[in-house]
């Protein structure tokens, strides 16, 4: 097919020009003098994006689901006891690598389409005298769903309840786009994946951690290969890897982060709102629902819409994909045939967008739904122009030349 | 500003990436035994491209005003005297840069907007008894107004009055998006640039030649120096170039021509015609006219807008470019402030475009020109979406499979 | 520094420009109907690489420490007895991870230098009488020590012994570049990285299975989380990931394997012995020996030279990197100062090498160890020029053109 | 063939991977108001290269061989007399160019392989009564022989006839490698390609002109086309180019500009000169003679090796490009079989360098040309190591640490 294919999954995200041509350099000798200088700066410039200054972030070549173990094999123990809400397929995978693992996990259940009960949580805490349970894990975005939690009333929660549980966030489709707040939070573990906020394929995942959390790292126990925090802190800390790291995604990394420093992160994070809003106006006027099941629930990095009852989702994903060479995201687990999703997440801009939302219109058409073509455009549109101010000063006299081609 | 650009001028236009890819290779000996594979290639495939069999295809590190220059110099002799018609701002152009290289040169100027007058053409020629015009000078596709004109009536007229001029047509905008017949309309040098239906960046002047003109540049005589065809000929014949050739724009051109071989060159030009009719679809629910003064004119690659009196279409550009990432093309020469251009030629796809028309939508309207958003957009989509068969047979059941991130 | 860095480490190795260049590419949906085509190609086309028609590779996000993990959470459980061999730093990790993993790990210790004593294994099975061992471990190529052992002998003393261990071969440094042969030696698991043979960047653990090993894998028990083979093989009958996979470097891996194919893996191989010849011709001629304890021990993608008596390493190859912009490997473990390591696998050819080691030549002297300038070089020259055929045809009329700049 | 290829051709050189980088942009809005900026920032960065403050260097999408005539079009009108010397292939056609341009060129010849004689042309100006001559054409550095010229007692010598010819310097194979003193020599037209000492590649015709040229080139007559100075001077003023320029190569060209200002242009010159040495160096020990009359003739940037007589340098090529994967320069010429050329400009270091002596080490002996292996090899070694200092202060402890694969 003809032109750029429009990936709107949430991810993998799509990878700016210069991050792909960044990551495009040869190799380097990673047990060089001179290697130190690139790992050191990555760490120092994580940090901000997991909203810390006393965190410790890791990387590790593997993705998000690396993450989690990264997190659950060195702060906990075999047989120890987890709180973990499921409100959607990656939670509830979550869940099951945690059991898989070898944890005793006990699950607070919600609808999907809701967020992280803290009321529940602090009930469950504070029934939980003998304080067993060593750590509370949650999703800040779930990203199969499209709803964002409250992590800060989590954190609220387990302090109400008085119980010292770790916190372990999922912040794979929300750092780097949606705020995260590792310290006010008082988060212990929070797990990212190279491919979506961070603009860089899938291969990294990267978890940040708590001085406790690394405390109990460095304690001995469990059944700890790949993912032993150990030796990565020990040679983390004169800038090296235990084992070769993925040389090009970190050369992609430093780019991203620089790239972050330029935009600012502020802007990056009222980008990600001000797009999402235009989203959820397209999906309002085409009459279709969110899975989020409130509007403060609504995630500023992927929706996910409803179809129609009697529509299949699949076919509307499936004529996007093959008339339109638009990727959307399925729907997960128990959500398969209900909804497609939007990822609206990374580095994107209002223009990719409305060619977006113009082939989801063509598509849901195809599909036999009835939408109204441009309805959700022109209610995107109108969003997004207003974002701007009325007037934007005097503008330049353009620089327009005459000449030959 | 994040996200991808939007590029929508009538060249240079977009690269695909492959293109890109190909082009970032290293240098290698332009004078090695192996060099000679690539120049017989390049020289063989683009044949297809400008329709011809018997056409000599030559590539100069240069632009389409270069192109101009080696039809010019090499197949006349200063001081001839040329018939060129002036229909736009590059025909208007062409005209300067025979009159700058000693050529006397005798114009017909219709209103810009129109095409090429084939009839005005034949009743010239007719008088000409002498024969002592040698070439006719048209413009196949006009990129400052949008215009495609009938060479076949041209060579048809120049037949009708019986006279020898050579016929010498300027492809920049059309070759590689637009049938181009060479051999059926007996074209003497045809002229083409790399940054426009070739999907190359700008950097090459590419022109095909007839016998006839060979035969001529073979002859003494005249000023000629870098854009002289006799050593390119004698280089070429063994599959080599008398000066170093620029050798990244020649590794994507293989790249482009094996795309084109790919898609299909009818179908190359049949998705420009569909593509251009859904602009034009826009435009029309826009209540904008278009600068060709008739349907059958209209151009597949370029559209060129007229605004409203009183508006500026500078200032339109201008809000596109800064607040949505968008580069539209001006208004050249005496159409400055008339009217904005959007290019809709190269590697270009339906979603591309409708993101382009949401954004000139958006740039309208802050420009103060009354325009419903989304109207353009659901022009173009309905368009579209009939542009494909009512049923394109049973979709394959979809293949989603839920997993982690 | 100017110019092009000479990475000579045994890994990372030189990725090819067409390598990198593949993997420049946009991301795509890894959930899409049009991506079981590429996981396809690949798990097809490794086969013939590890030398299987029966084996089963896997591909995870990790690098060759993660390969280890995959072999053992999967075809063992936690506290099974397993028989390693240490002869260098890498069969000492492989134990190492393997204890922290859980399992009981019986060593058969032999001086570094040395390759893996297949009596030993044999002599230890047989003596195993309840087959408590569950598995052997062995390194094919200590990439320390520049040392290749005999799976073969190791294969028929397991047979020999009729014992029913598994095997288990690490592979990192010689798959790609050395015959492996998974087939005849009745590997049940060989472990390769990306970035050794492979032409690749780190990231990627490659994995081969075995019929038994993948049974064993499918029994339920152990911890699993990240590596757990069950998702992974469930997902990738159907051409699919359990999680995102590491696209860029899938992309990247399917340009290694063409050119694989294209070269063909006999004369990879075969290229691999040839420069391995010549490094040791200038390694002797040097006055310098191999950590190898005997030629036929000596590898073919690295050599590890020993630095005269009262000689430190390290400063060999602090001033190759900084003077010469030479990146040496290092002794690692109990070599570190007694050995520098010379990588001569992946995409390198003759004048790579020269170039290396005429820098080695330089840095040696300059660290005030005697040696010959120039003398390693011409060893090398004499065996690169005898392994071509005295005459190789007629030279073809060089073809050499005049011409201008 | 598997590695690197080595190319030592003096053009187009090694182009440096993030040049290559730089280029793979995609395009942009040539005439957007944020276009100025780039244009801008060339032009100035320029003018040190070419050792001048008050030049004004100008880019065409062509060759040096456009470039000469960008110099002979603007600031001469045709049928001005010139007097050019010829001393080796490039001052031939430059010659050549001014004929077929219609100038009446004088020459003045010596052997190939002398520098331009300033007394000679000190004379002809003498002679030169009635100030006929309009200017006198010499290049600086003969490609084609390896022989730099004093341009600076061409200078001496026009001032010592009190003549007012204007100089033209043909600097494509010095520009940015060796020492060019634009303003010191009062050179009014000195001509670069981007394909040496730029580290371009080919497809850049790079002109700076004397106020005195300047004015020249702003008087009517002439016939000029593409290379006419005015629109692009008129353009250029705004930053823009009067058609479409080459972007990829301006993306390039701002890359090696600022590497040139990290290493620092007196050390990009130190560094070719300590290279060319080691070259020569190896010359000298095989025993074989340059092209170059004197050592004060020869060149930094390309070494023109003569052949024994009764053999055939066509054939060393051959063998070097064919068995080694090595590019040299050919004879041109008269030059054809008598001598081959090793490119030492641009992007290079010593180990490229050193593997390419290697390789033609190598490739002599194939040819049944009497050398040692090695010896050339060690010659430059010598002096290479001798170039740095005895002792360049403490070695930092090397940072090696030990780890996994």
């Amino acid at each position: 097919m003809a032109g750029r294919h429009f990936l709107f999954v949430p991810g993998p995200t799509n990878v700016p020009d210069r991050v792909l041509r960044a990551m495009a350099r040869p190799m380097v000798d990673h047990r060089s003098s001179a290697f130190p200088a690139l790992t050191t700066g990555l760490l120092r410039d994580l940090r901000p994006v997991f909203g810390t200054t006393a965190g410790q972030p890791v990387i590790f070549a593997a993705t998000g689901t690396g993450g989690w173990e990264v997190a659950l094999v060195n702060a906990c123990r075999p047989g120890d006891r987890l709180l973990a809400v499921r409100n959607g397929q990656f939670s509830h995978l979550f869940v099951d690598a945690a059991q898989r693992l070898g944890f005793d996990v006990e699950t607070i259940d919600v609808p999907w389409g809701e967020g992280v009960p803290a009321d529940a949580i602090e009930q469950r805490l504070r029934a939980d005298g003998g304080a067993a349970i060593r750590a509370v894990l949650v999703v800040h975005n779930e990203t199969a769903t499209g709803v964002t939690s409250d992590i800060g009333a989590v954190r609220a929660a387990i302090d109400a309840a008085g119980h010292p549980a770790l916190l372990f966030v999922d912040g794979v489709s929300s750092v780097g786009s949606i705020p995260f707040r590792f310290d006010d939070w008082r988060v212990d573990a929070a797990i990212a994946g190279s491919q979506k906020g961070l603009m860089l394929p899938p291969g990294l995942g990267i978890v940040c951690l708590s001085e406790r959390a690394l405390g109990a790292a460095l304690e001995p126990g469990g059944a700890r290969g790949f993912f032993d925090l150990r030796p990565m802190l020990q040679a983390n800390a004169d800038g090296y890897f235990p084992y070769t790291p993925a040389l090009s995604l970190l050369f992609g990394l430093r780019e991203a982060l620089d790239m972050f420093a330029e935009e600012g992160l502020p802007n990056v994070f009222a980008r990600h709102a001000r797009l999402a809003s235009g989203v959820r106006a397209a999906v309002a006027e085409w009459g279709l629902a969110l899975c989020a099941a409130r509007p403060e629930l609504e995630s500023n990095t992927v929706s996910a819409v409803v179809v129609p009852d009697g529509a299949d989702a699949r076919r509307v994903i499936d004529l996007a994909f093959r008339r339109y060479d638009l990727s959307l995201g399925g729907g997960l687990g128990r959500l398969a045939g209900r909804v497609f999703r939007i990822g609206h997440l990374g580095d994107v801009n209002e223009l990719m967008l409305l060619g977006a939302l113009a082939g989801v219109e063509m598509s849901l058409a195809d599909a036999g739904i009835d939408v109204t073509l441009g309805s959700g455009v022109a209610a995107a549109q109108r969003l997004w122009r207003r974002s701007y101010g009325a007037t934007d000063g005097a503008i330049e006299s353009a620089a327009i030349t005459a000449g030959a081609s």
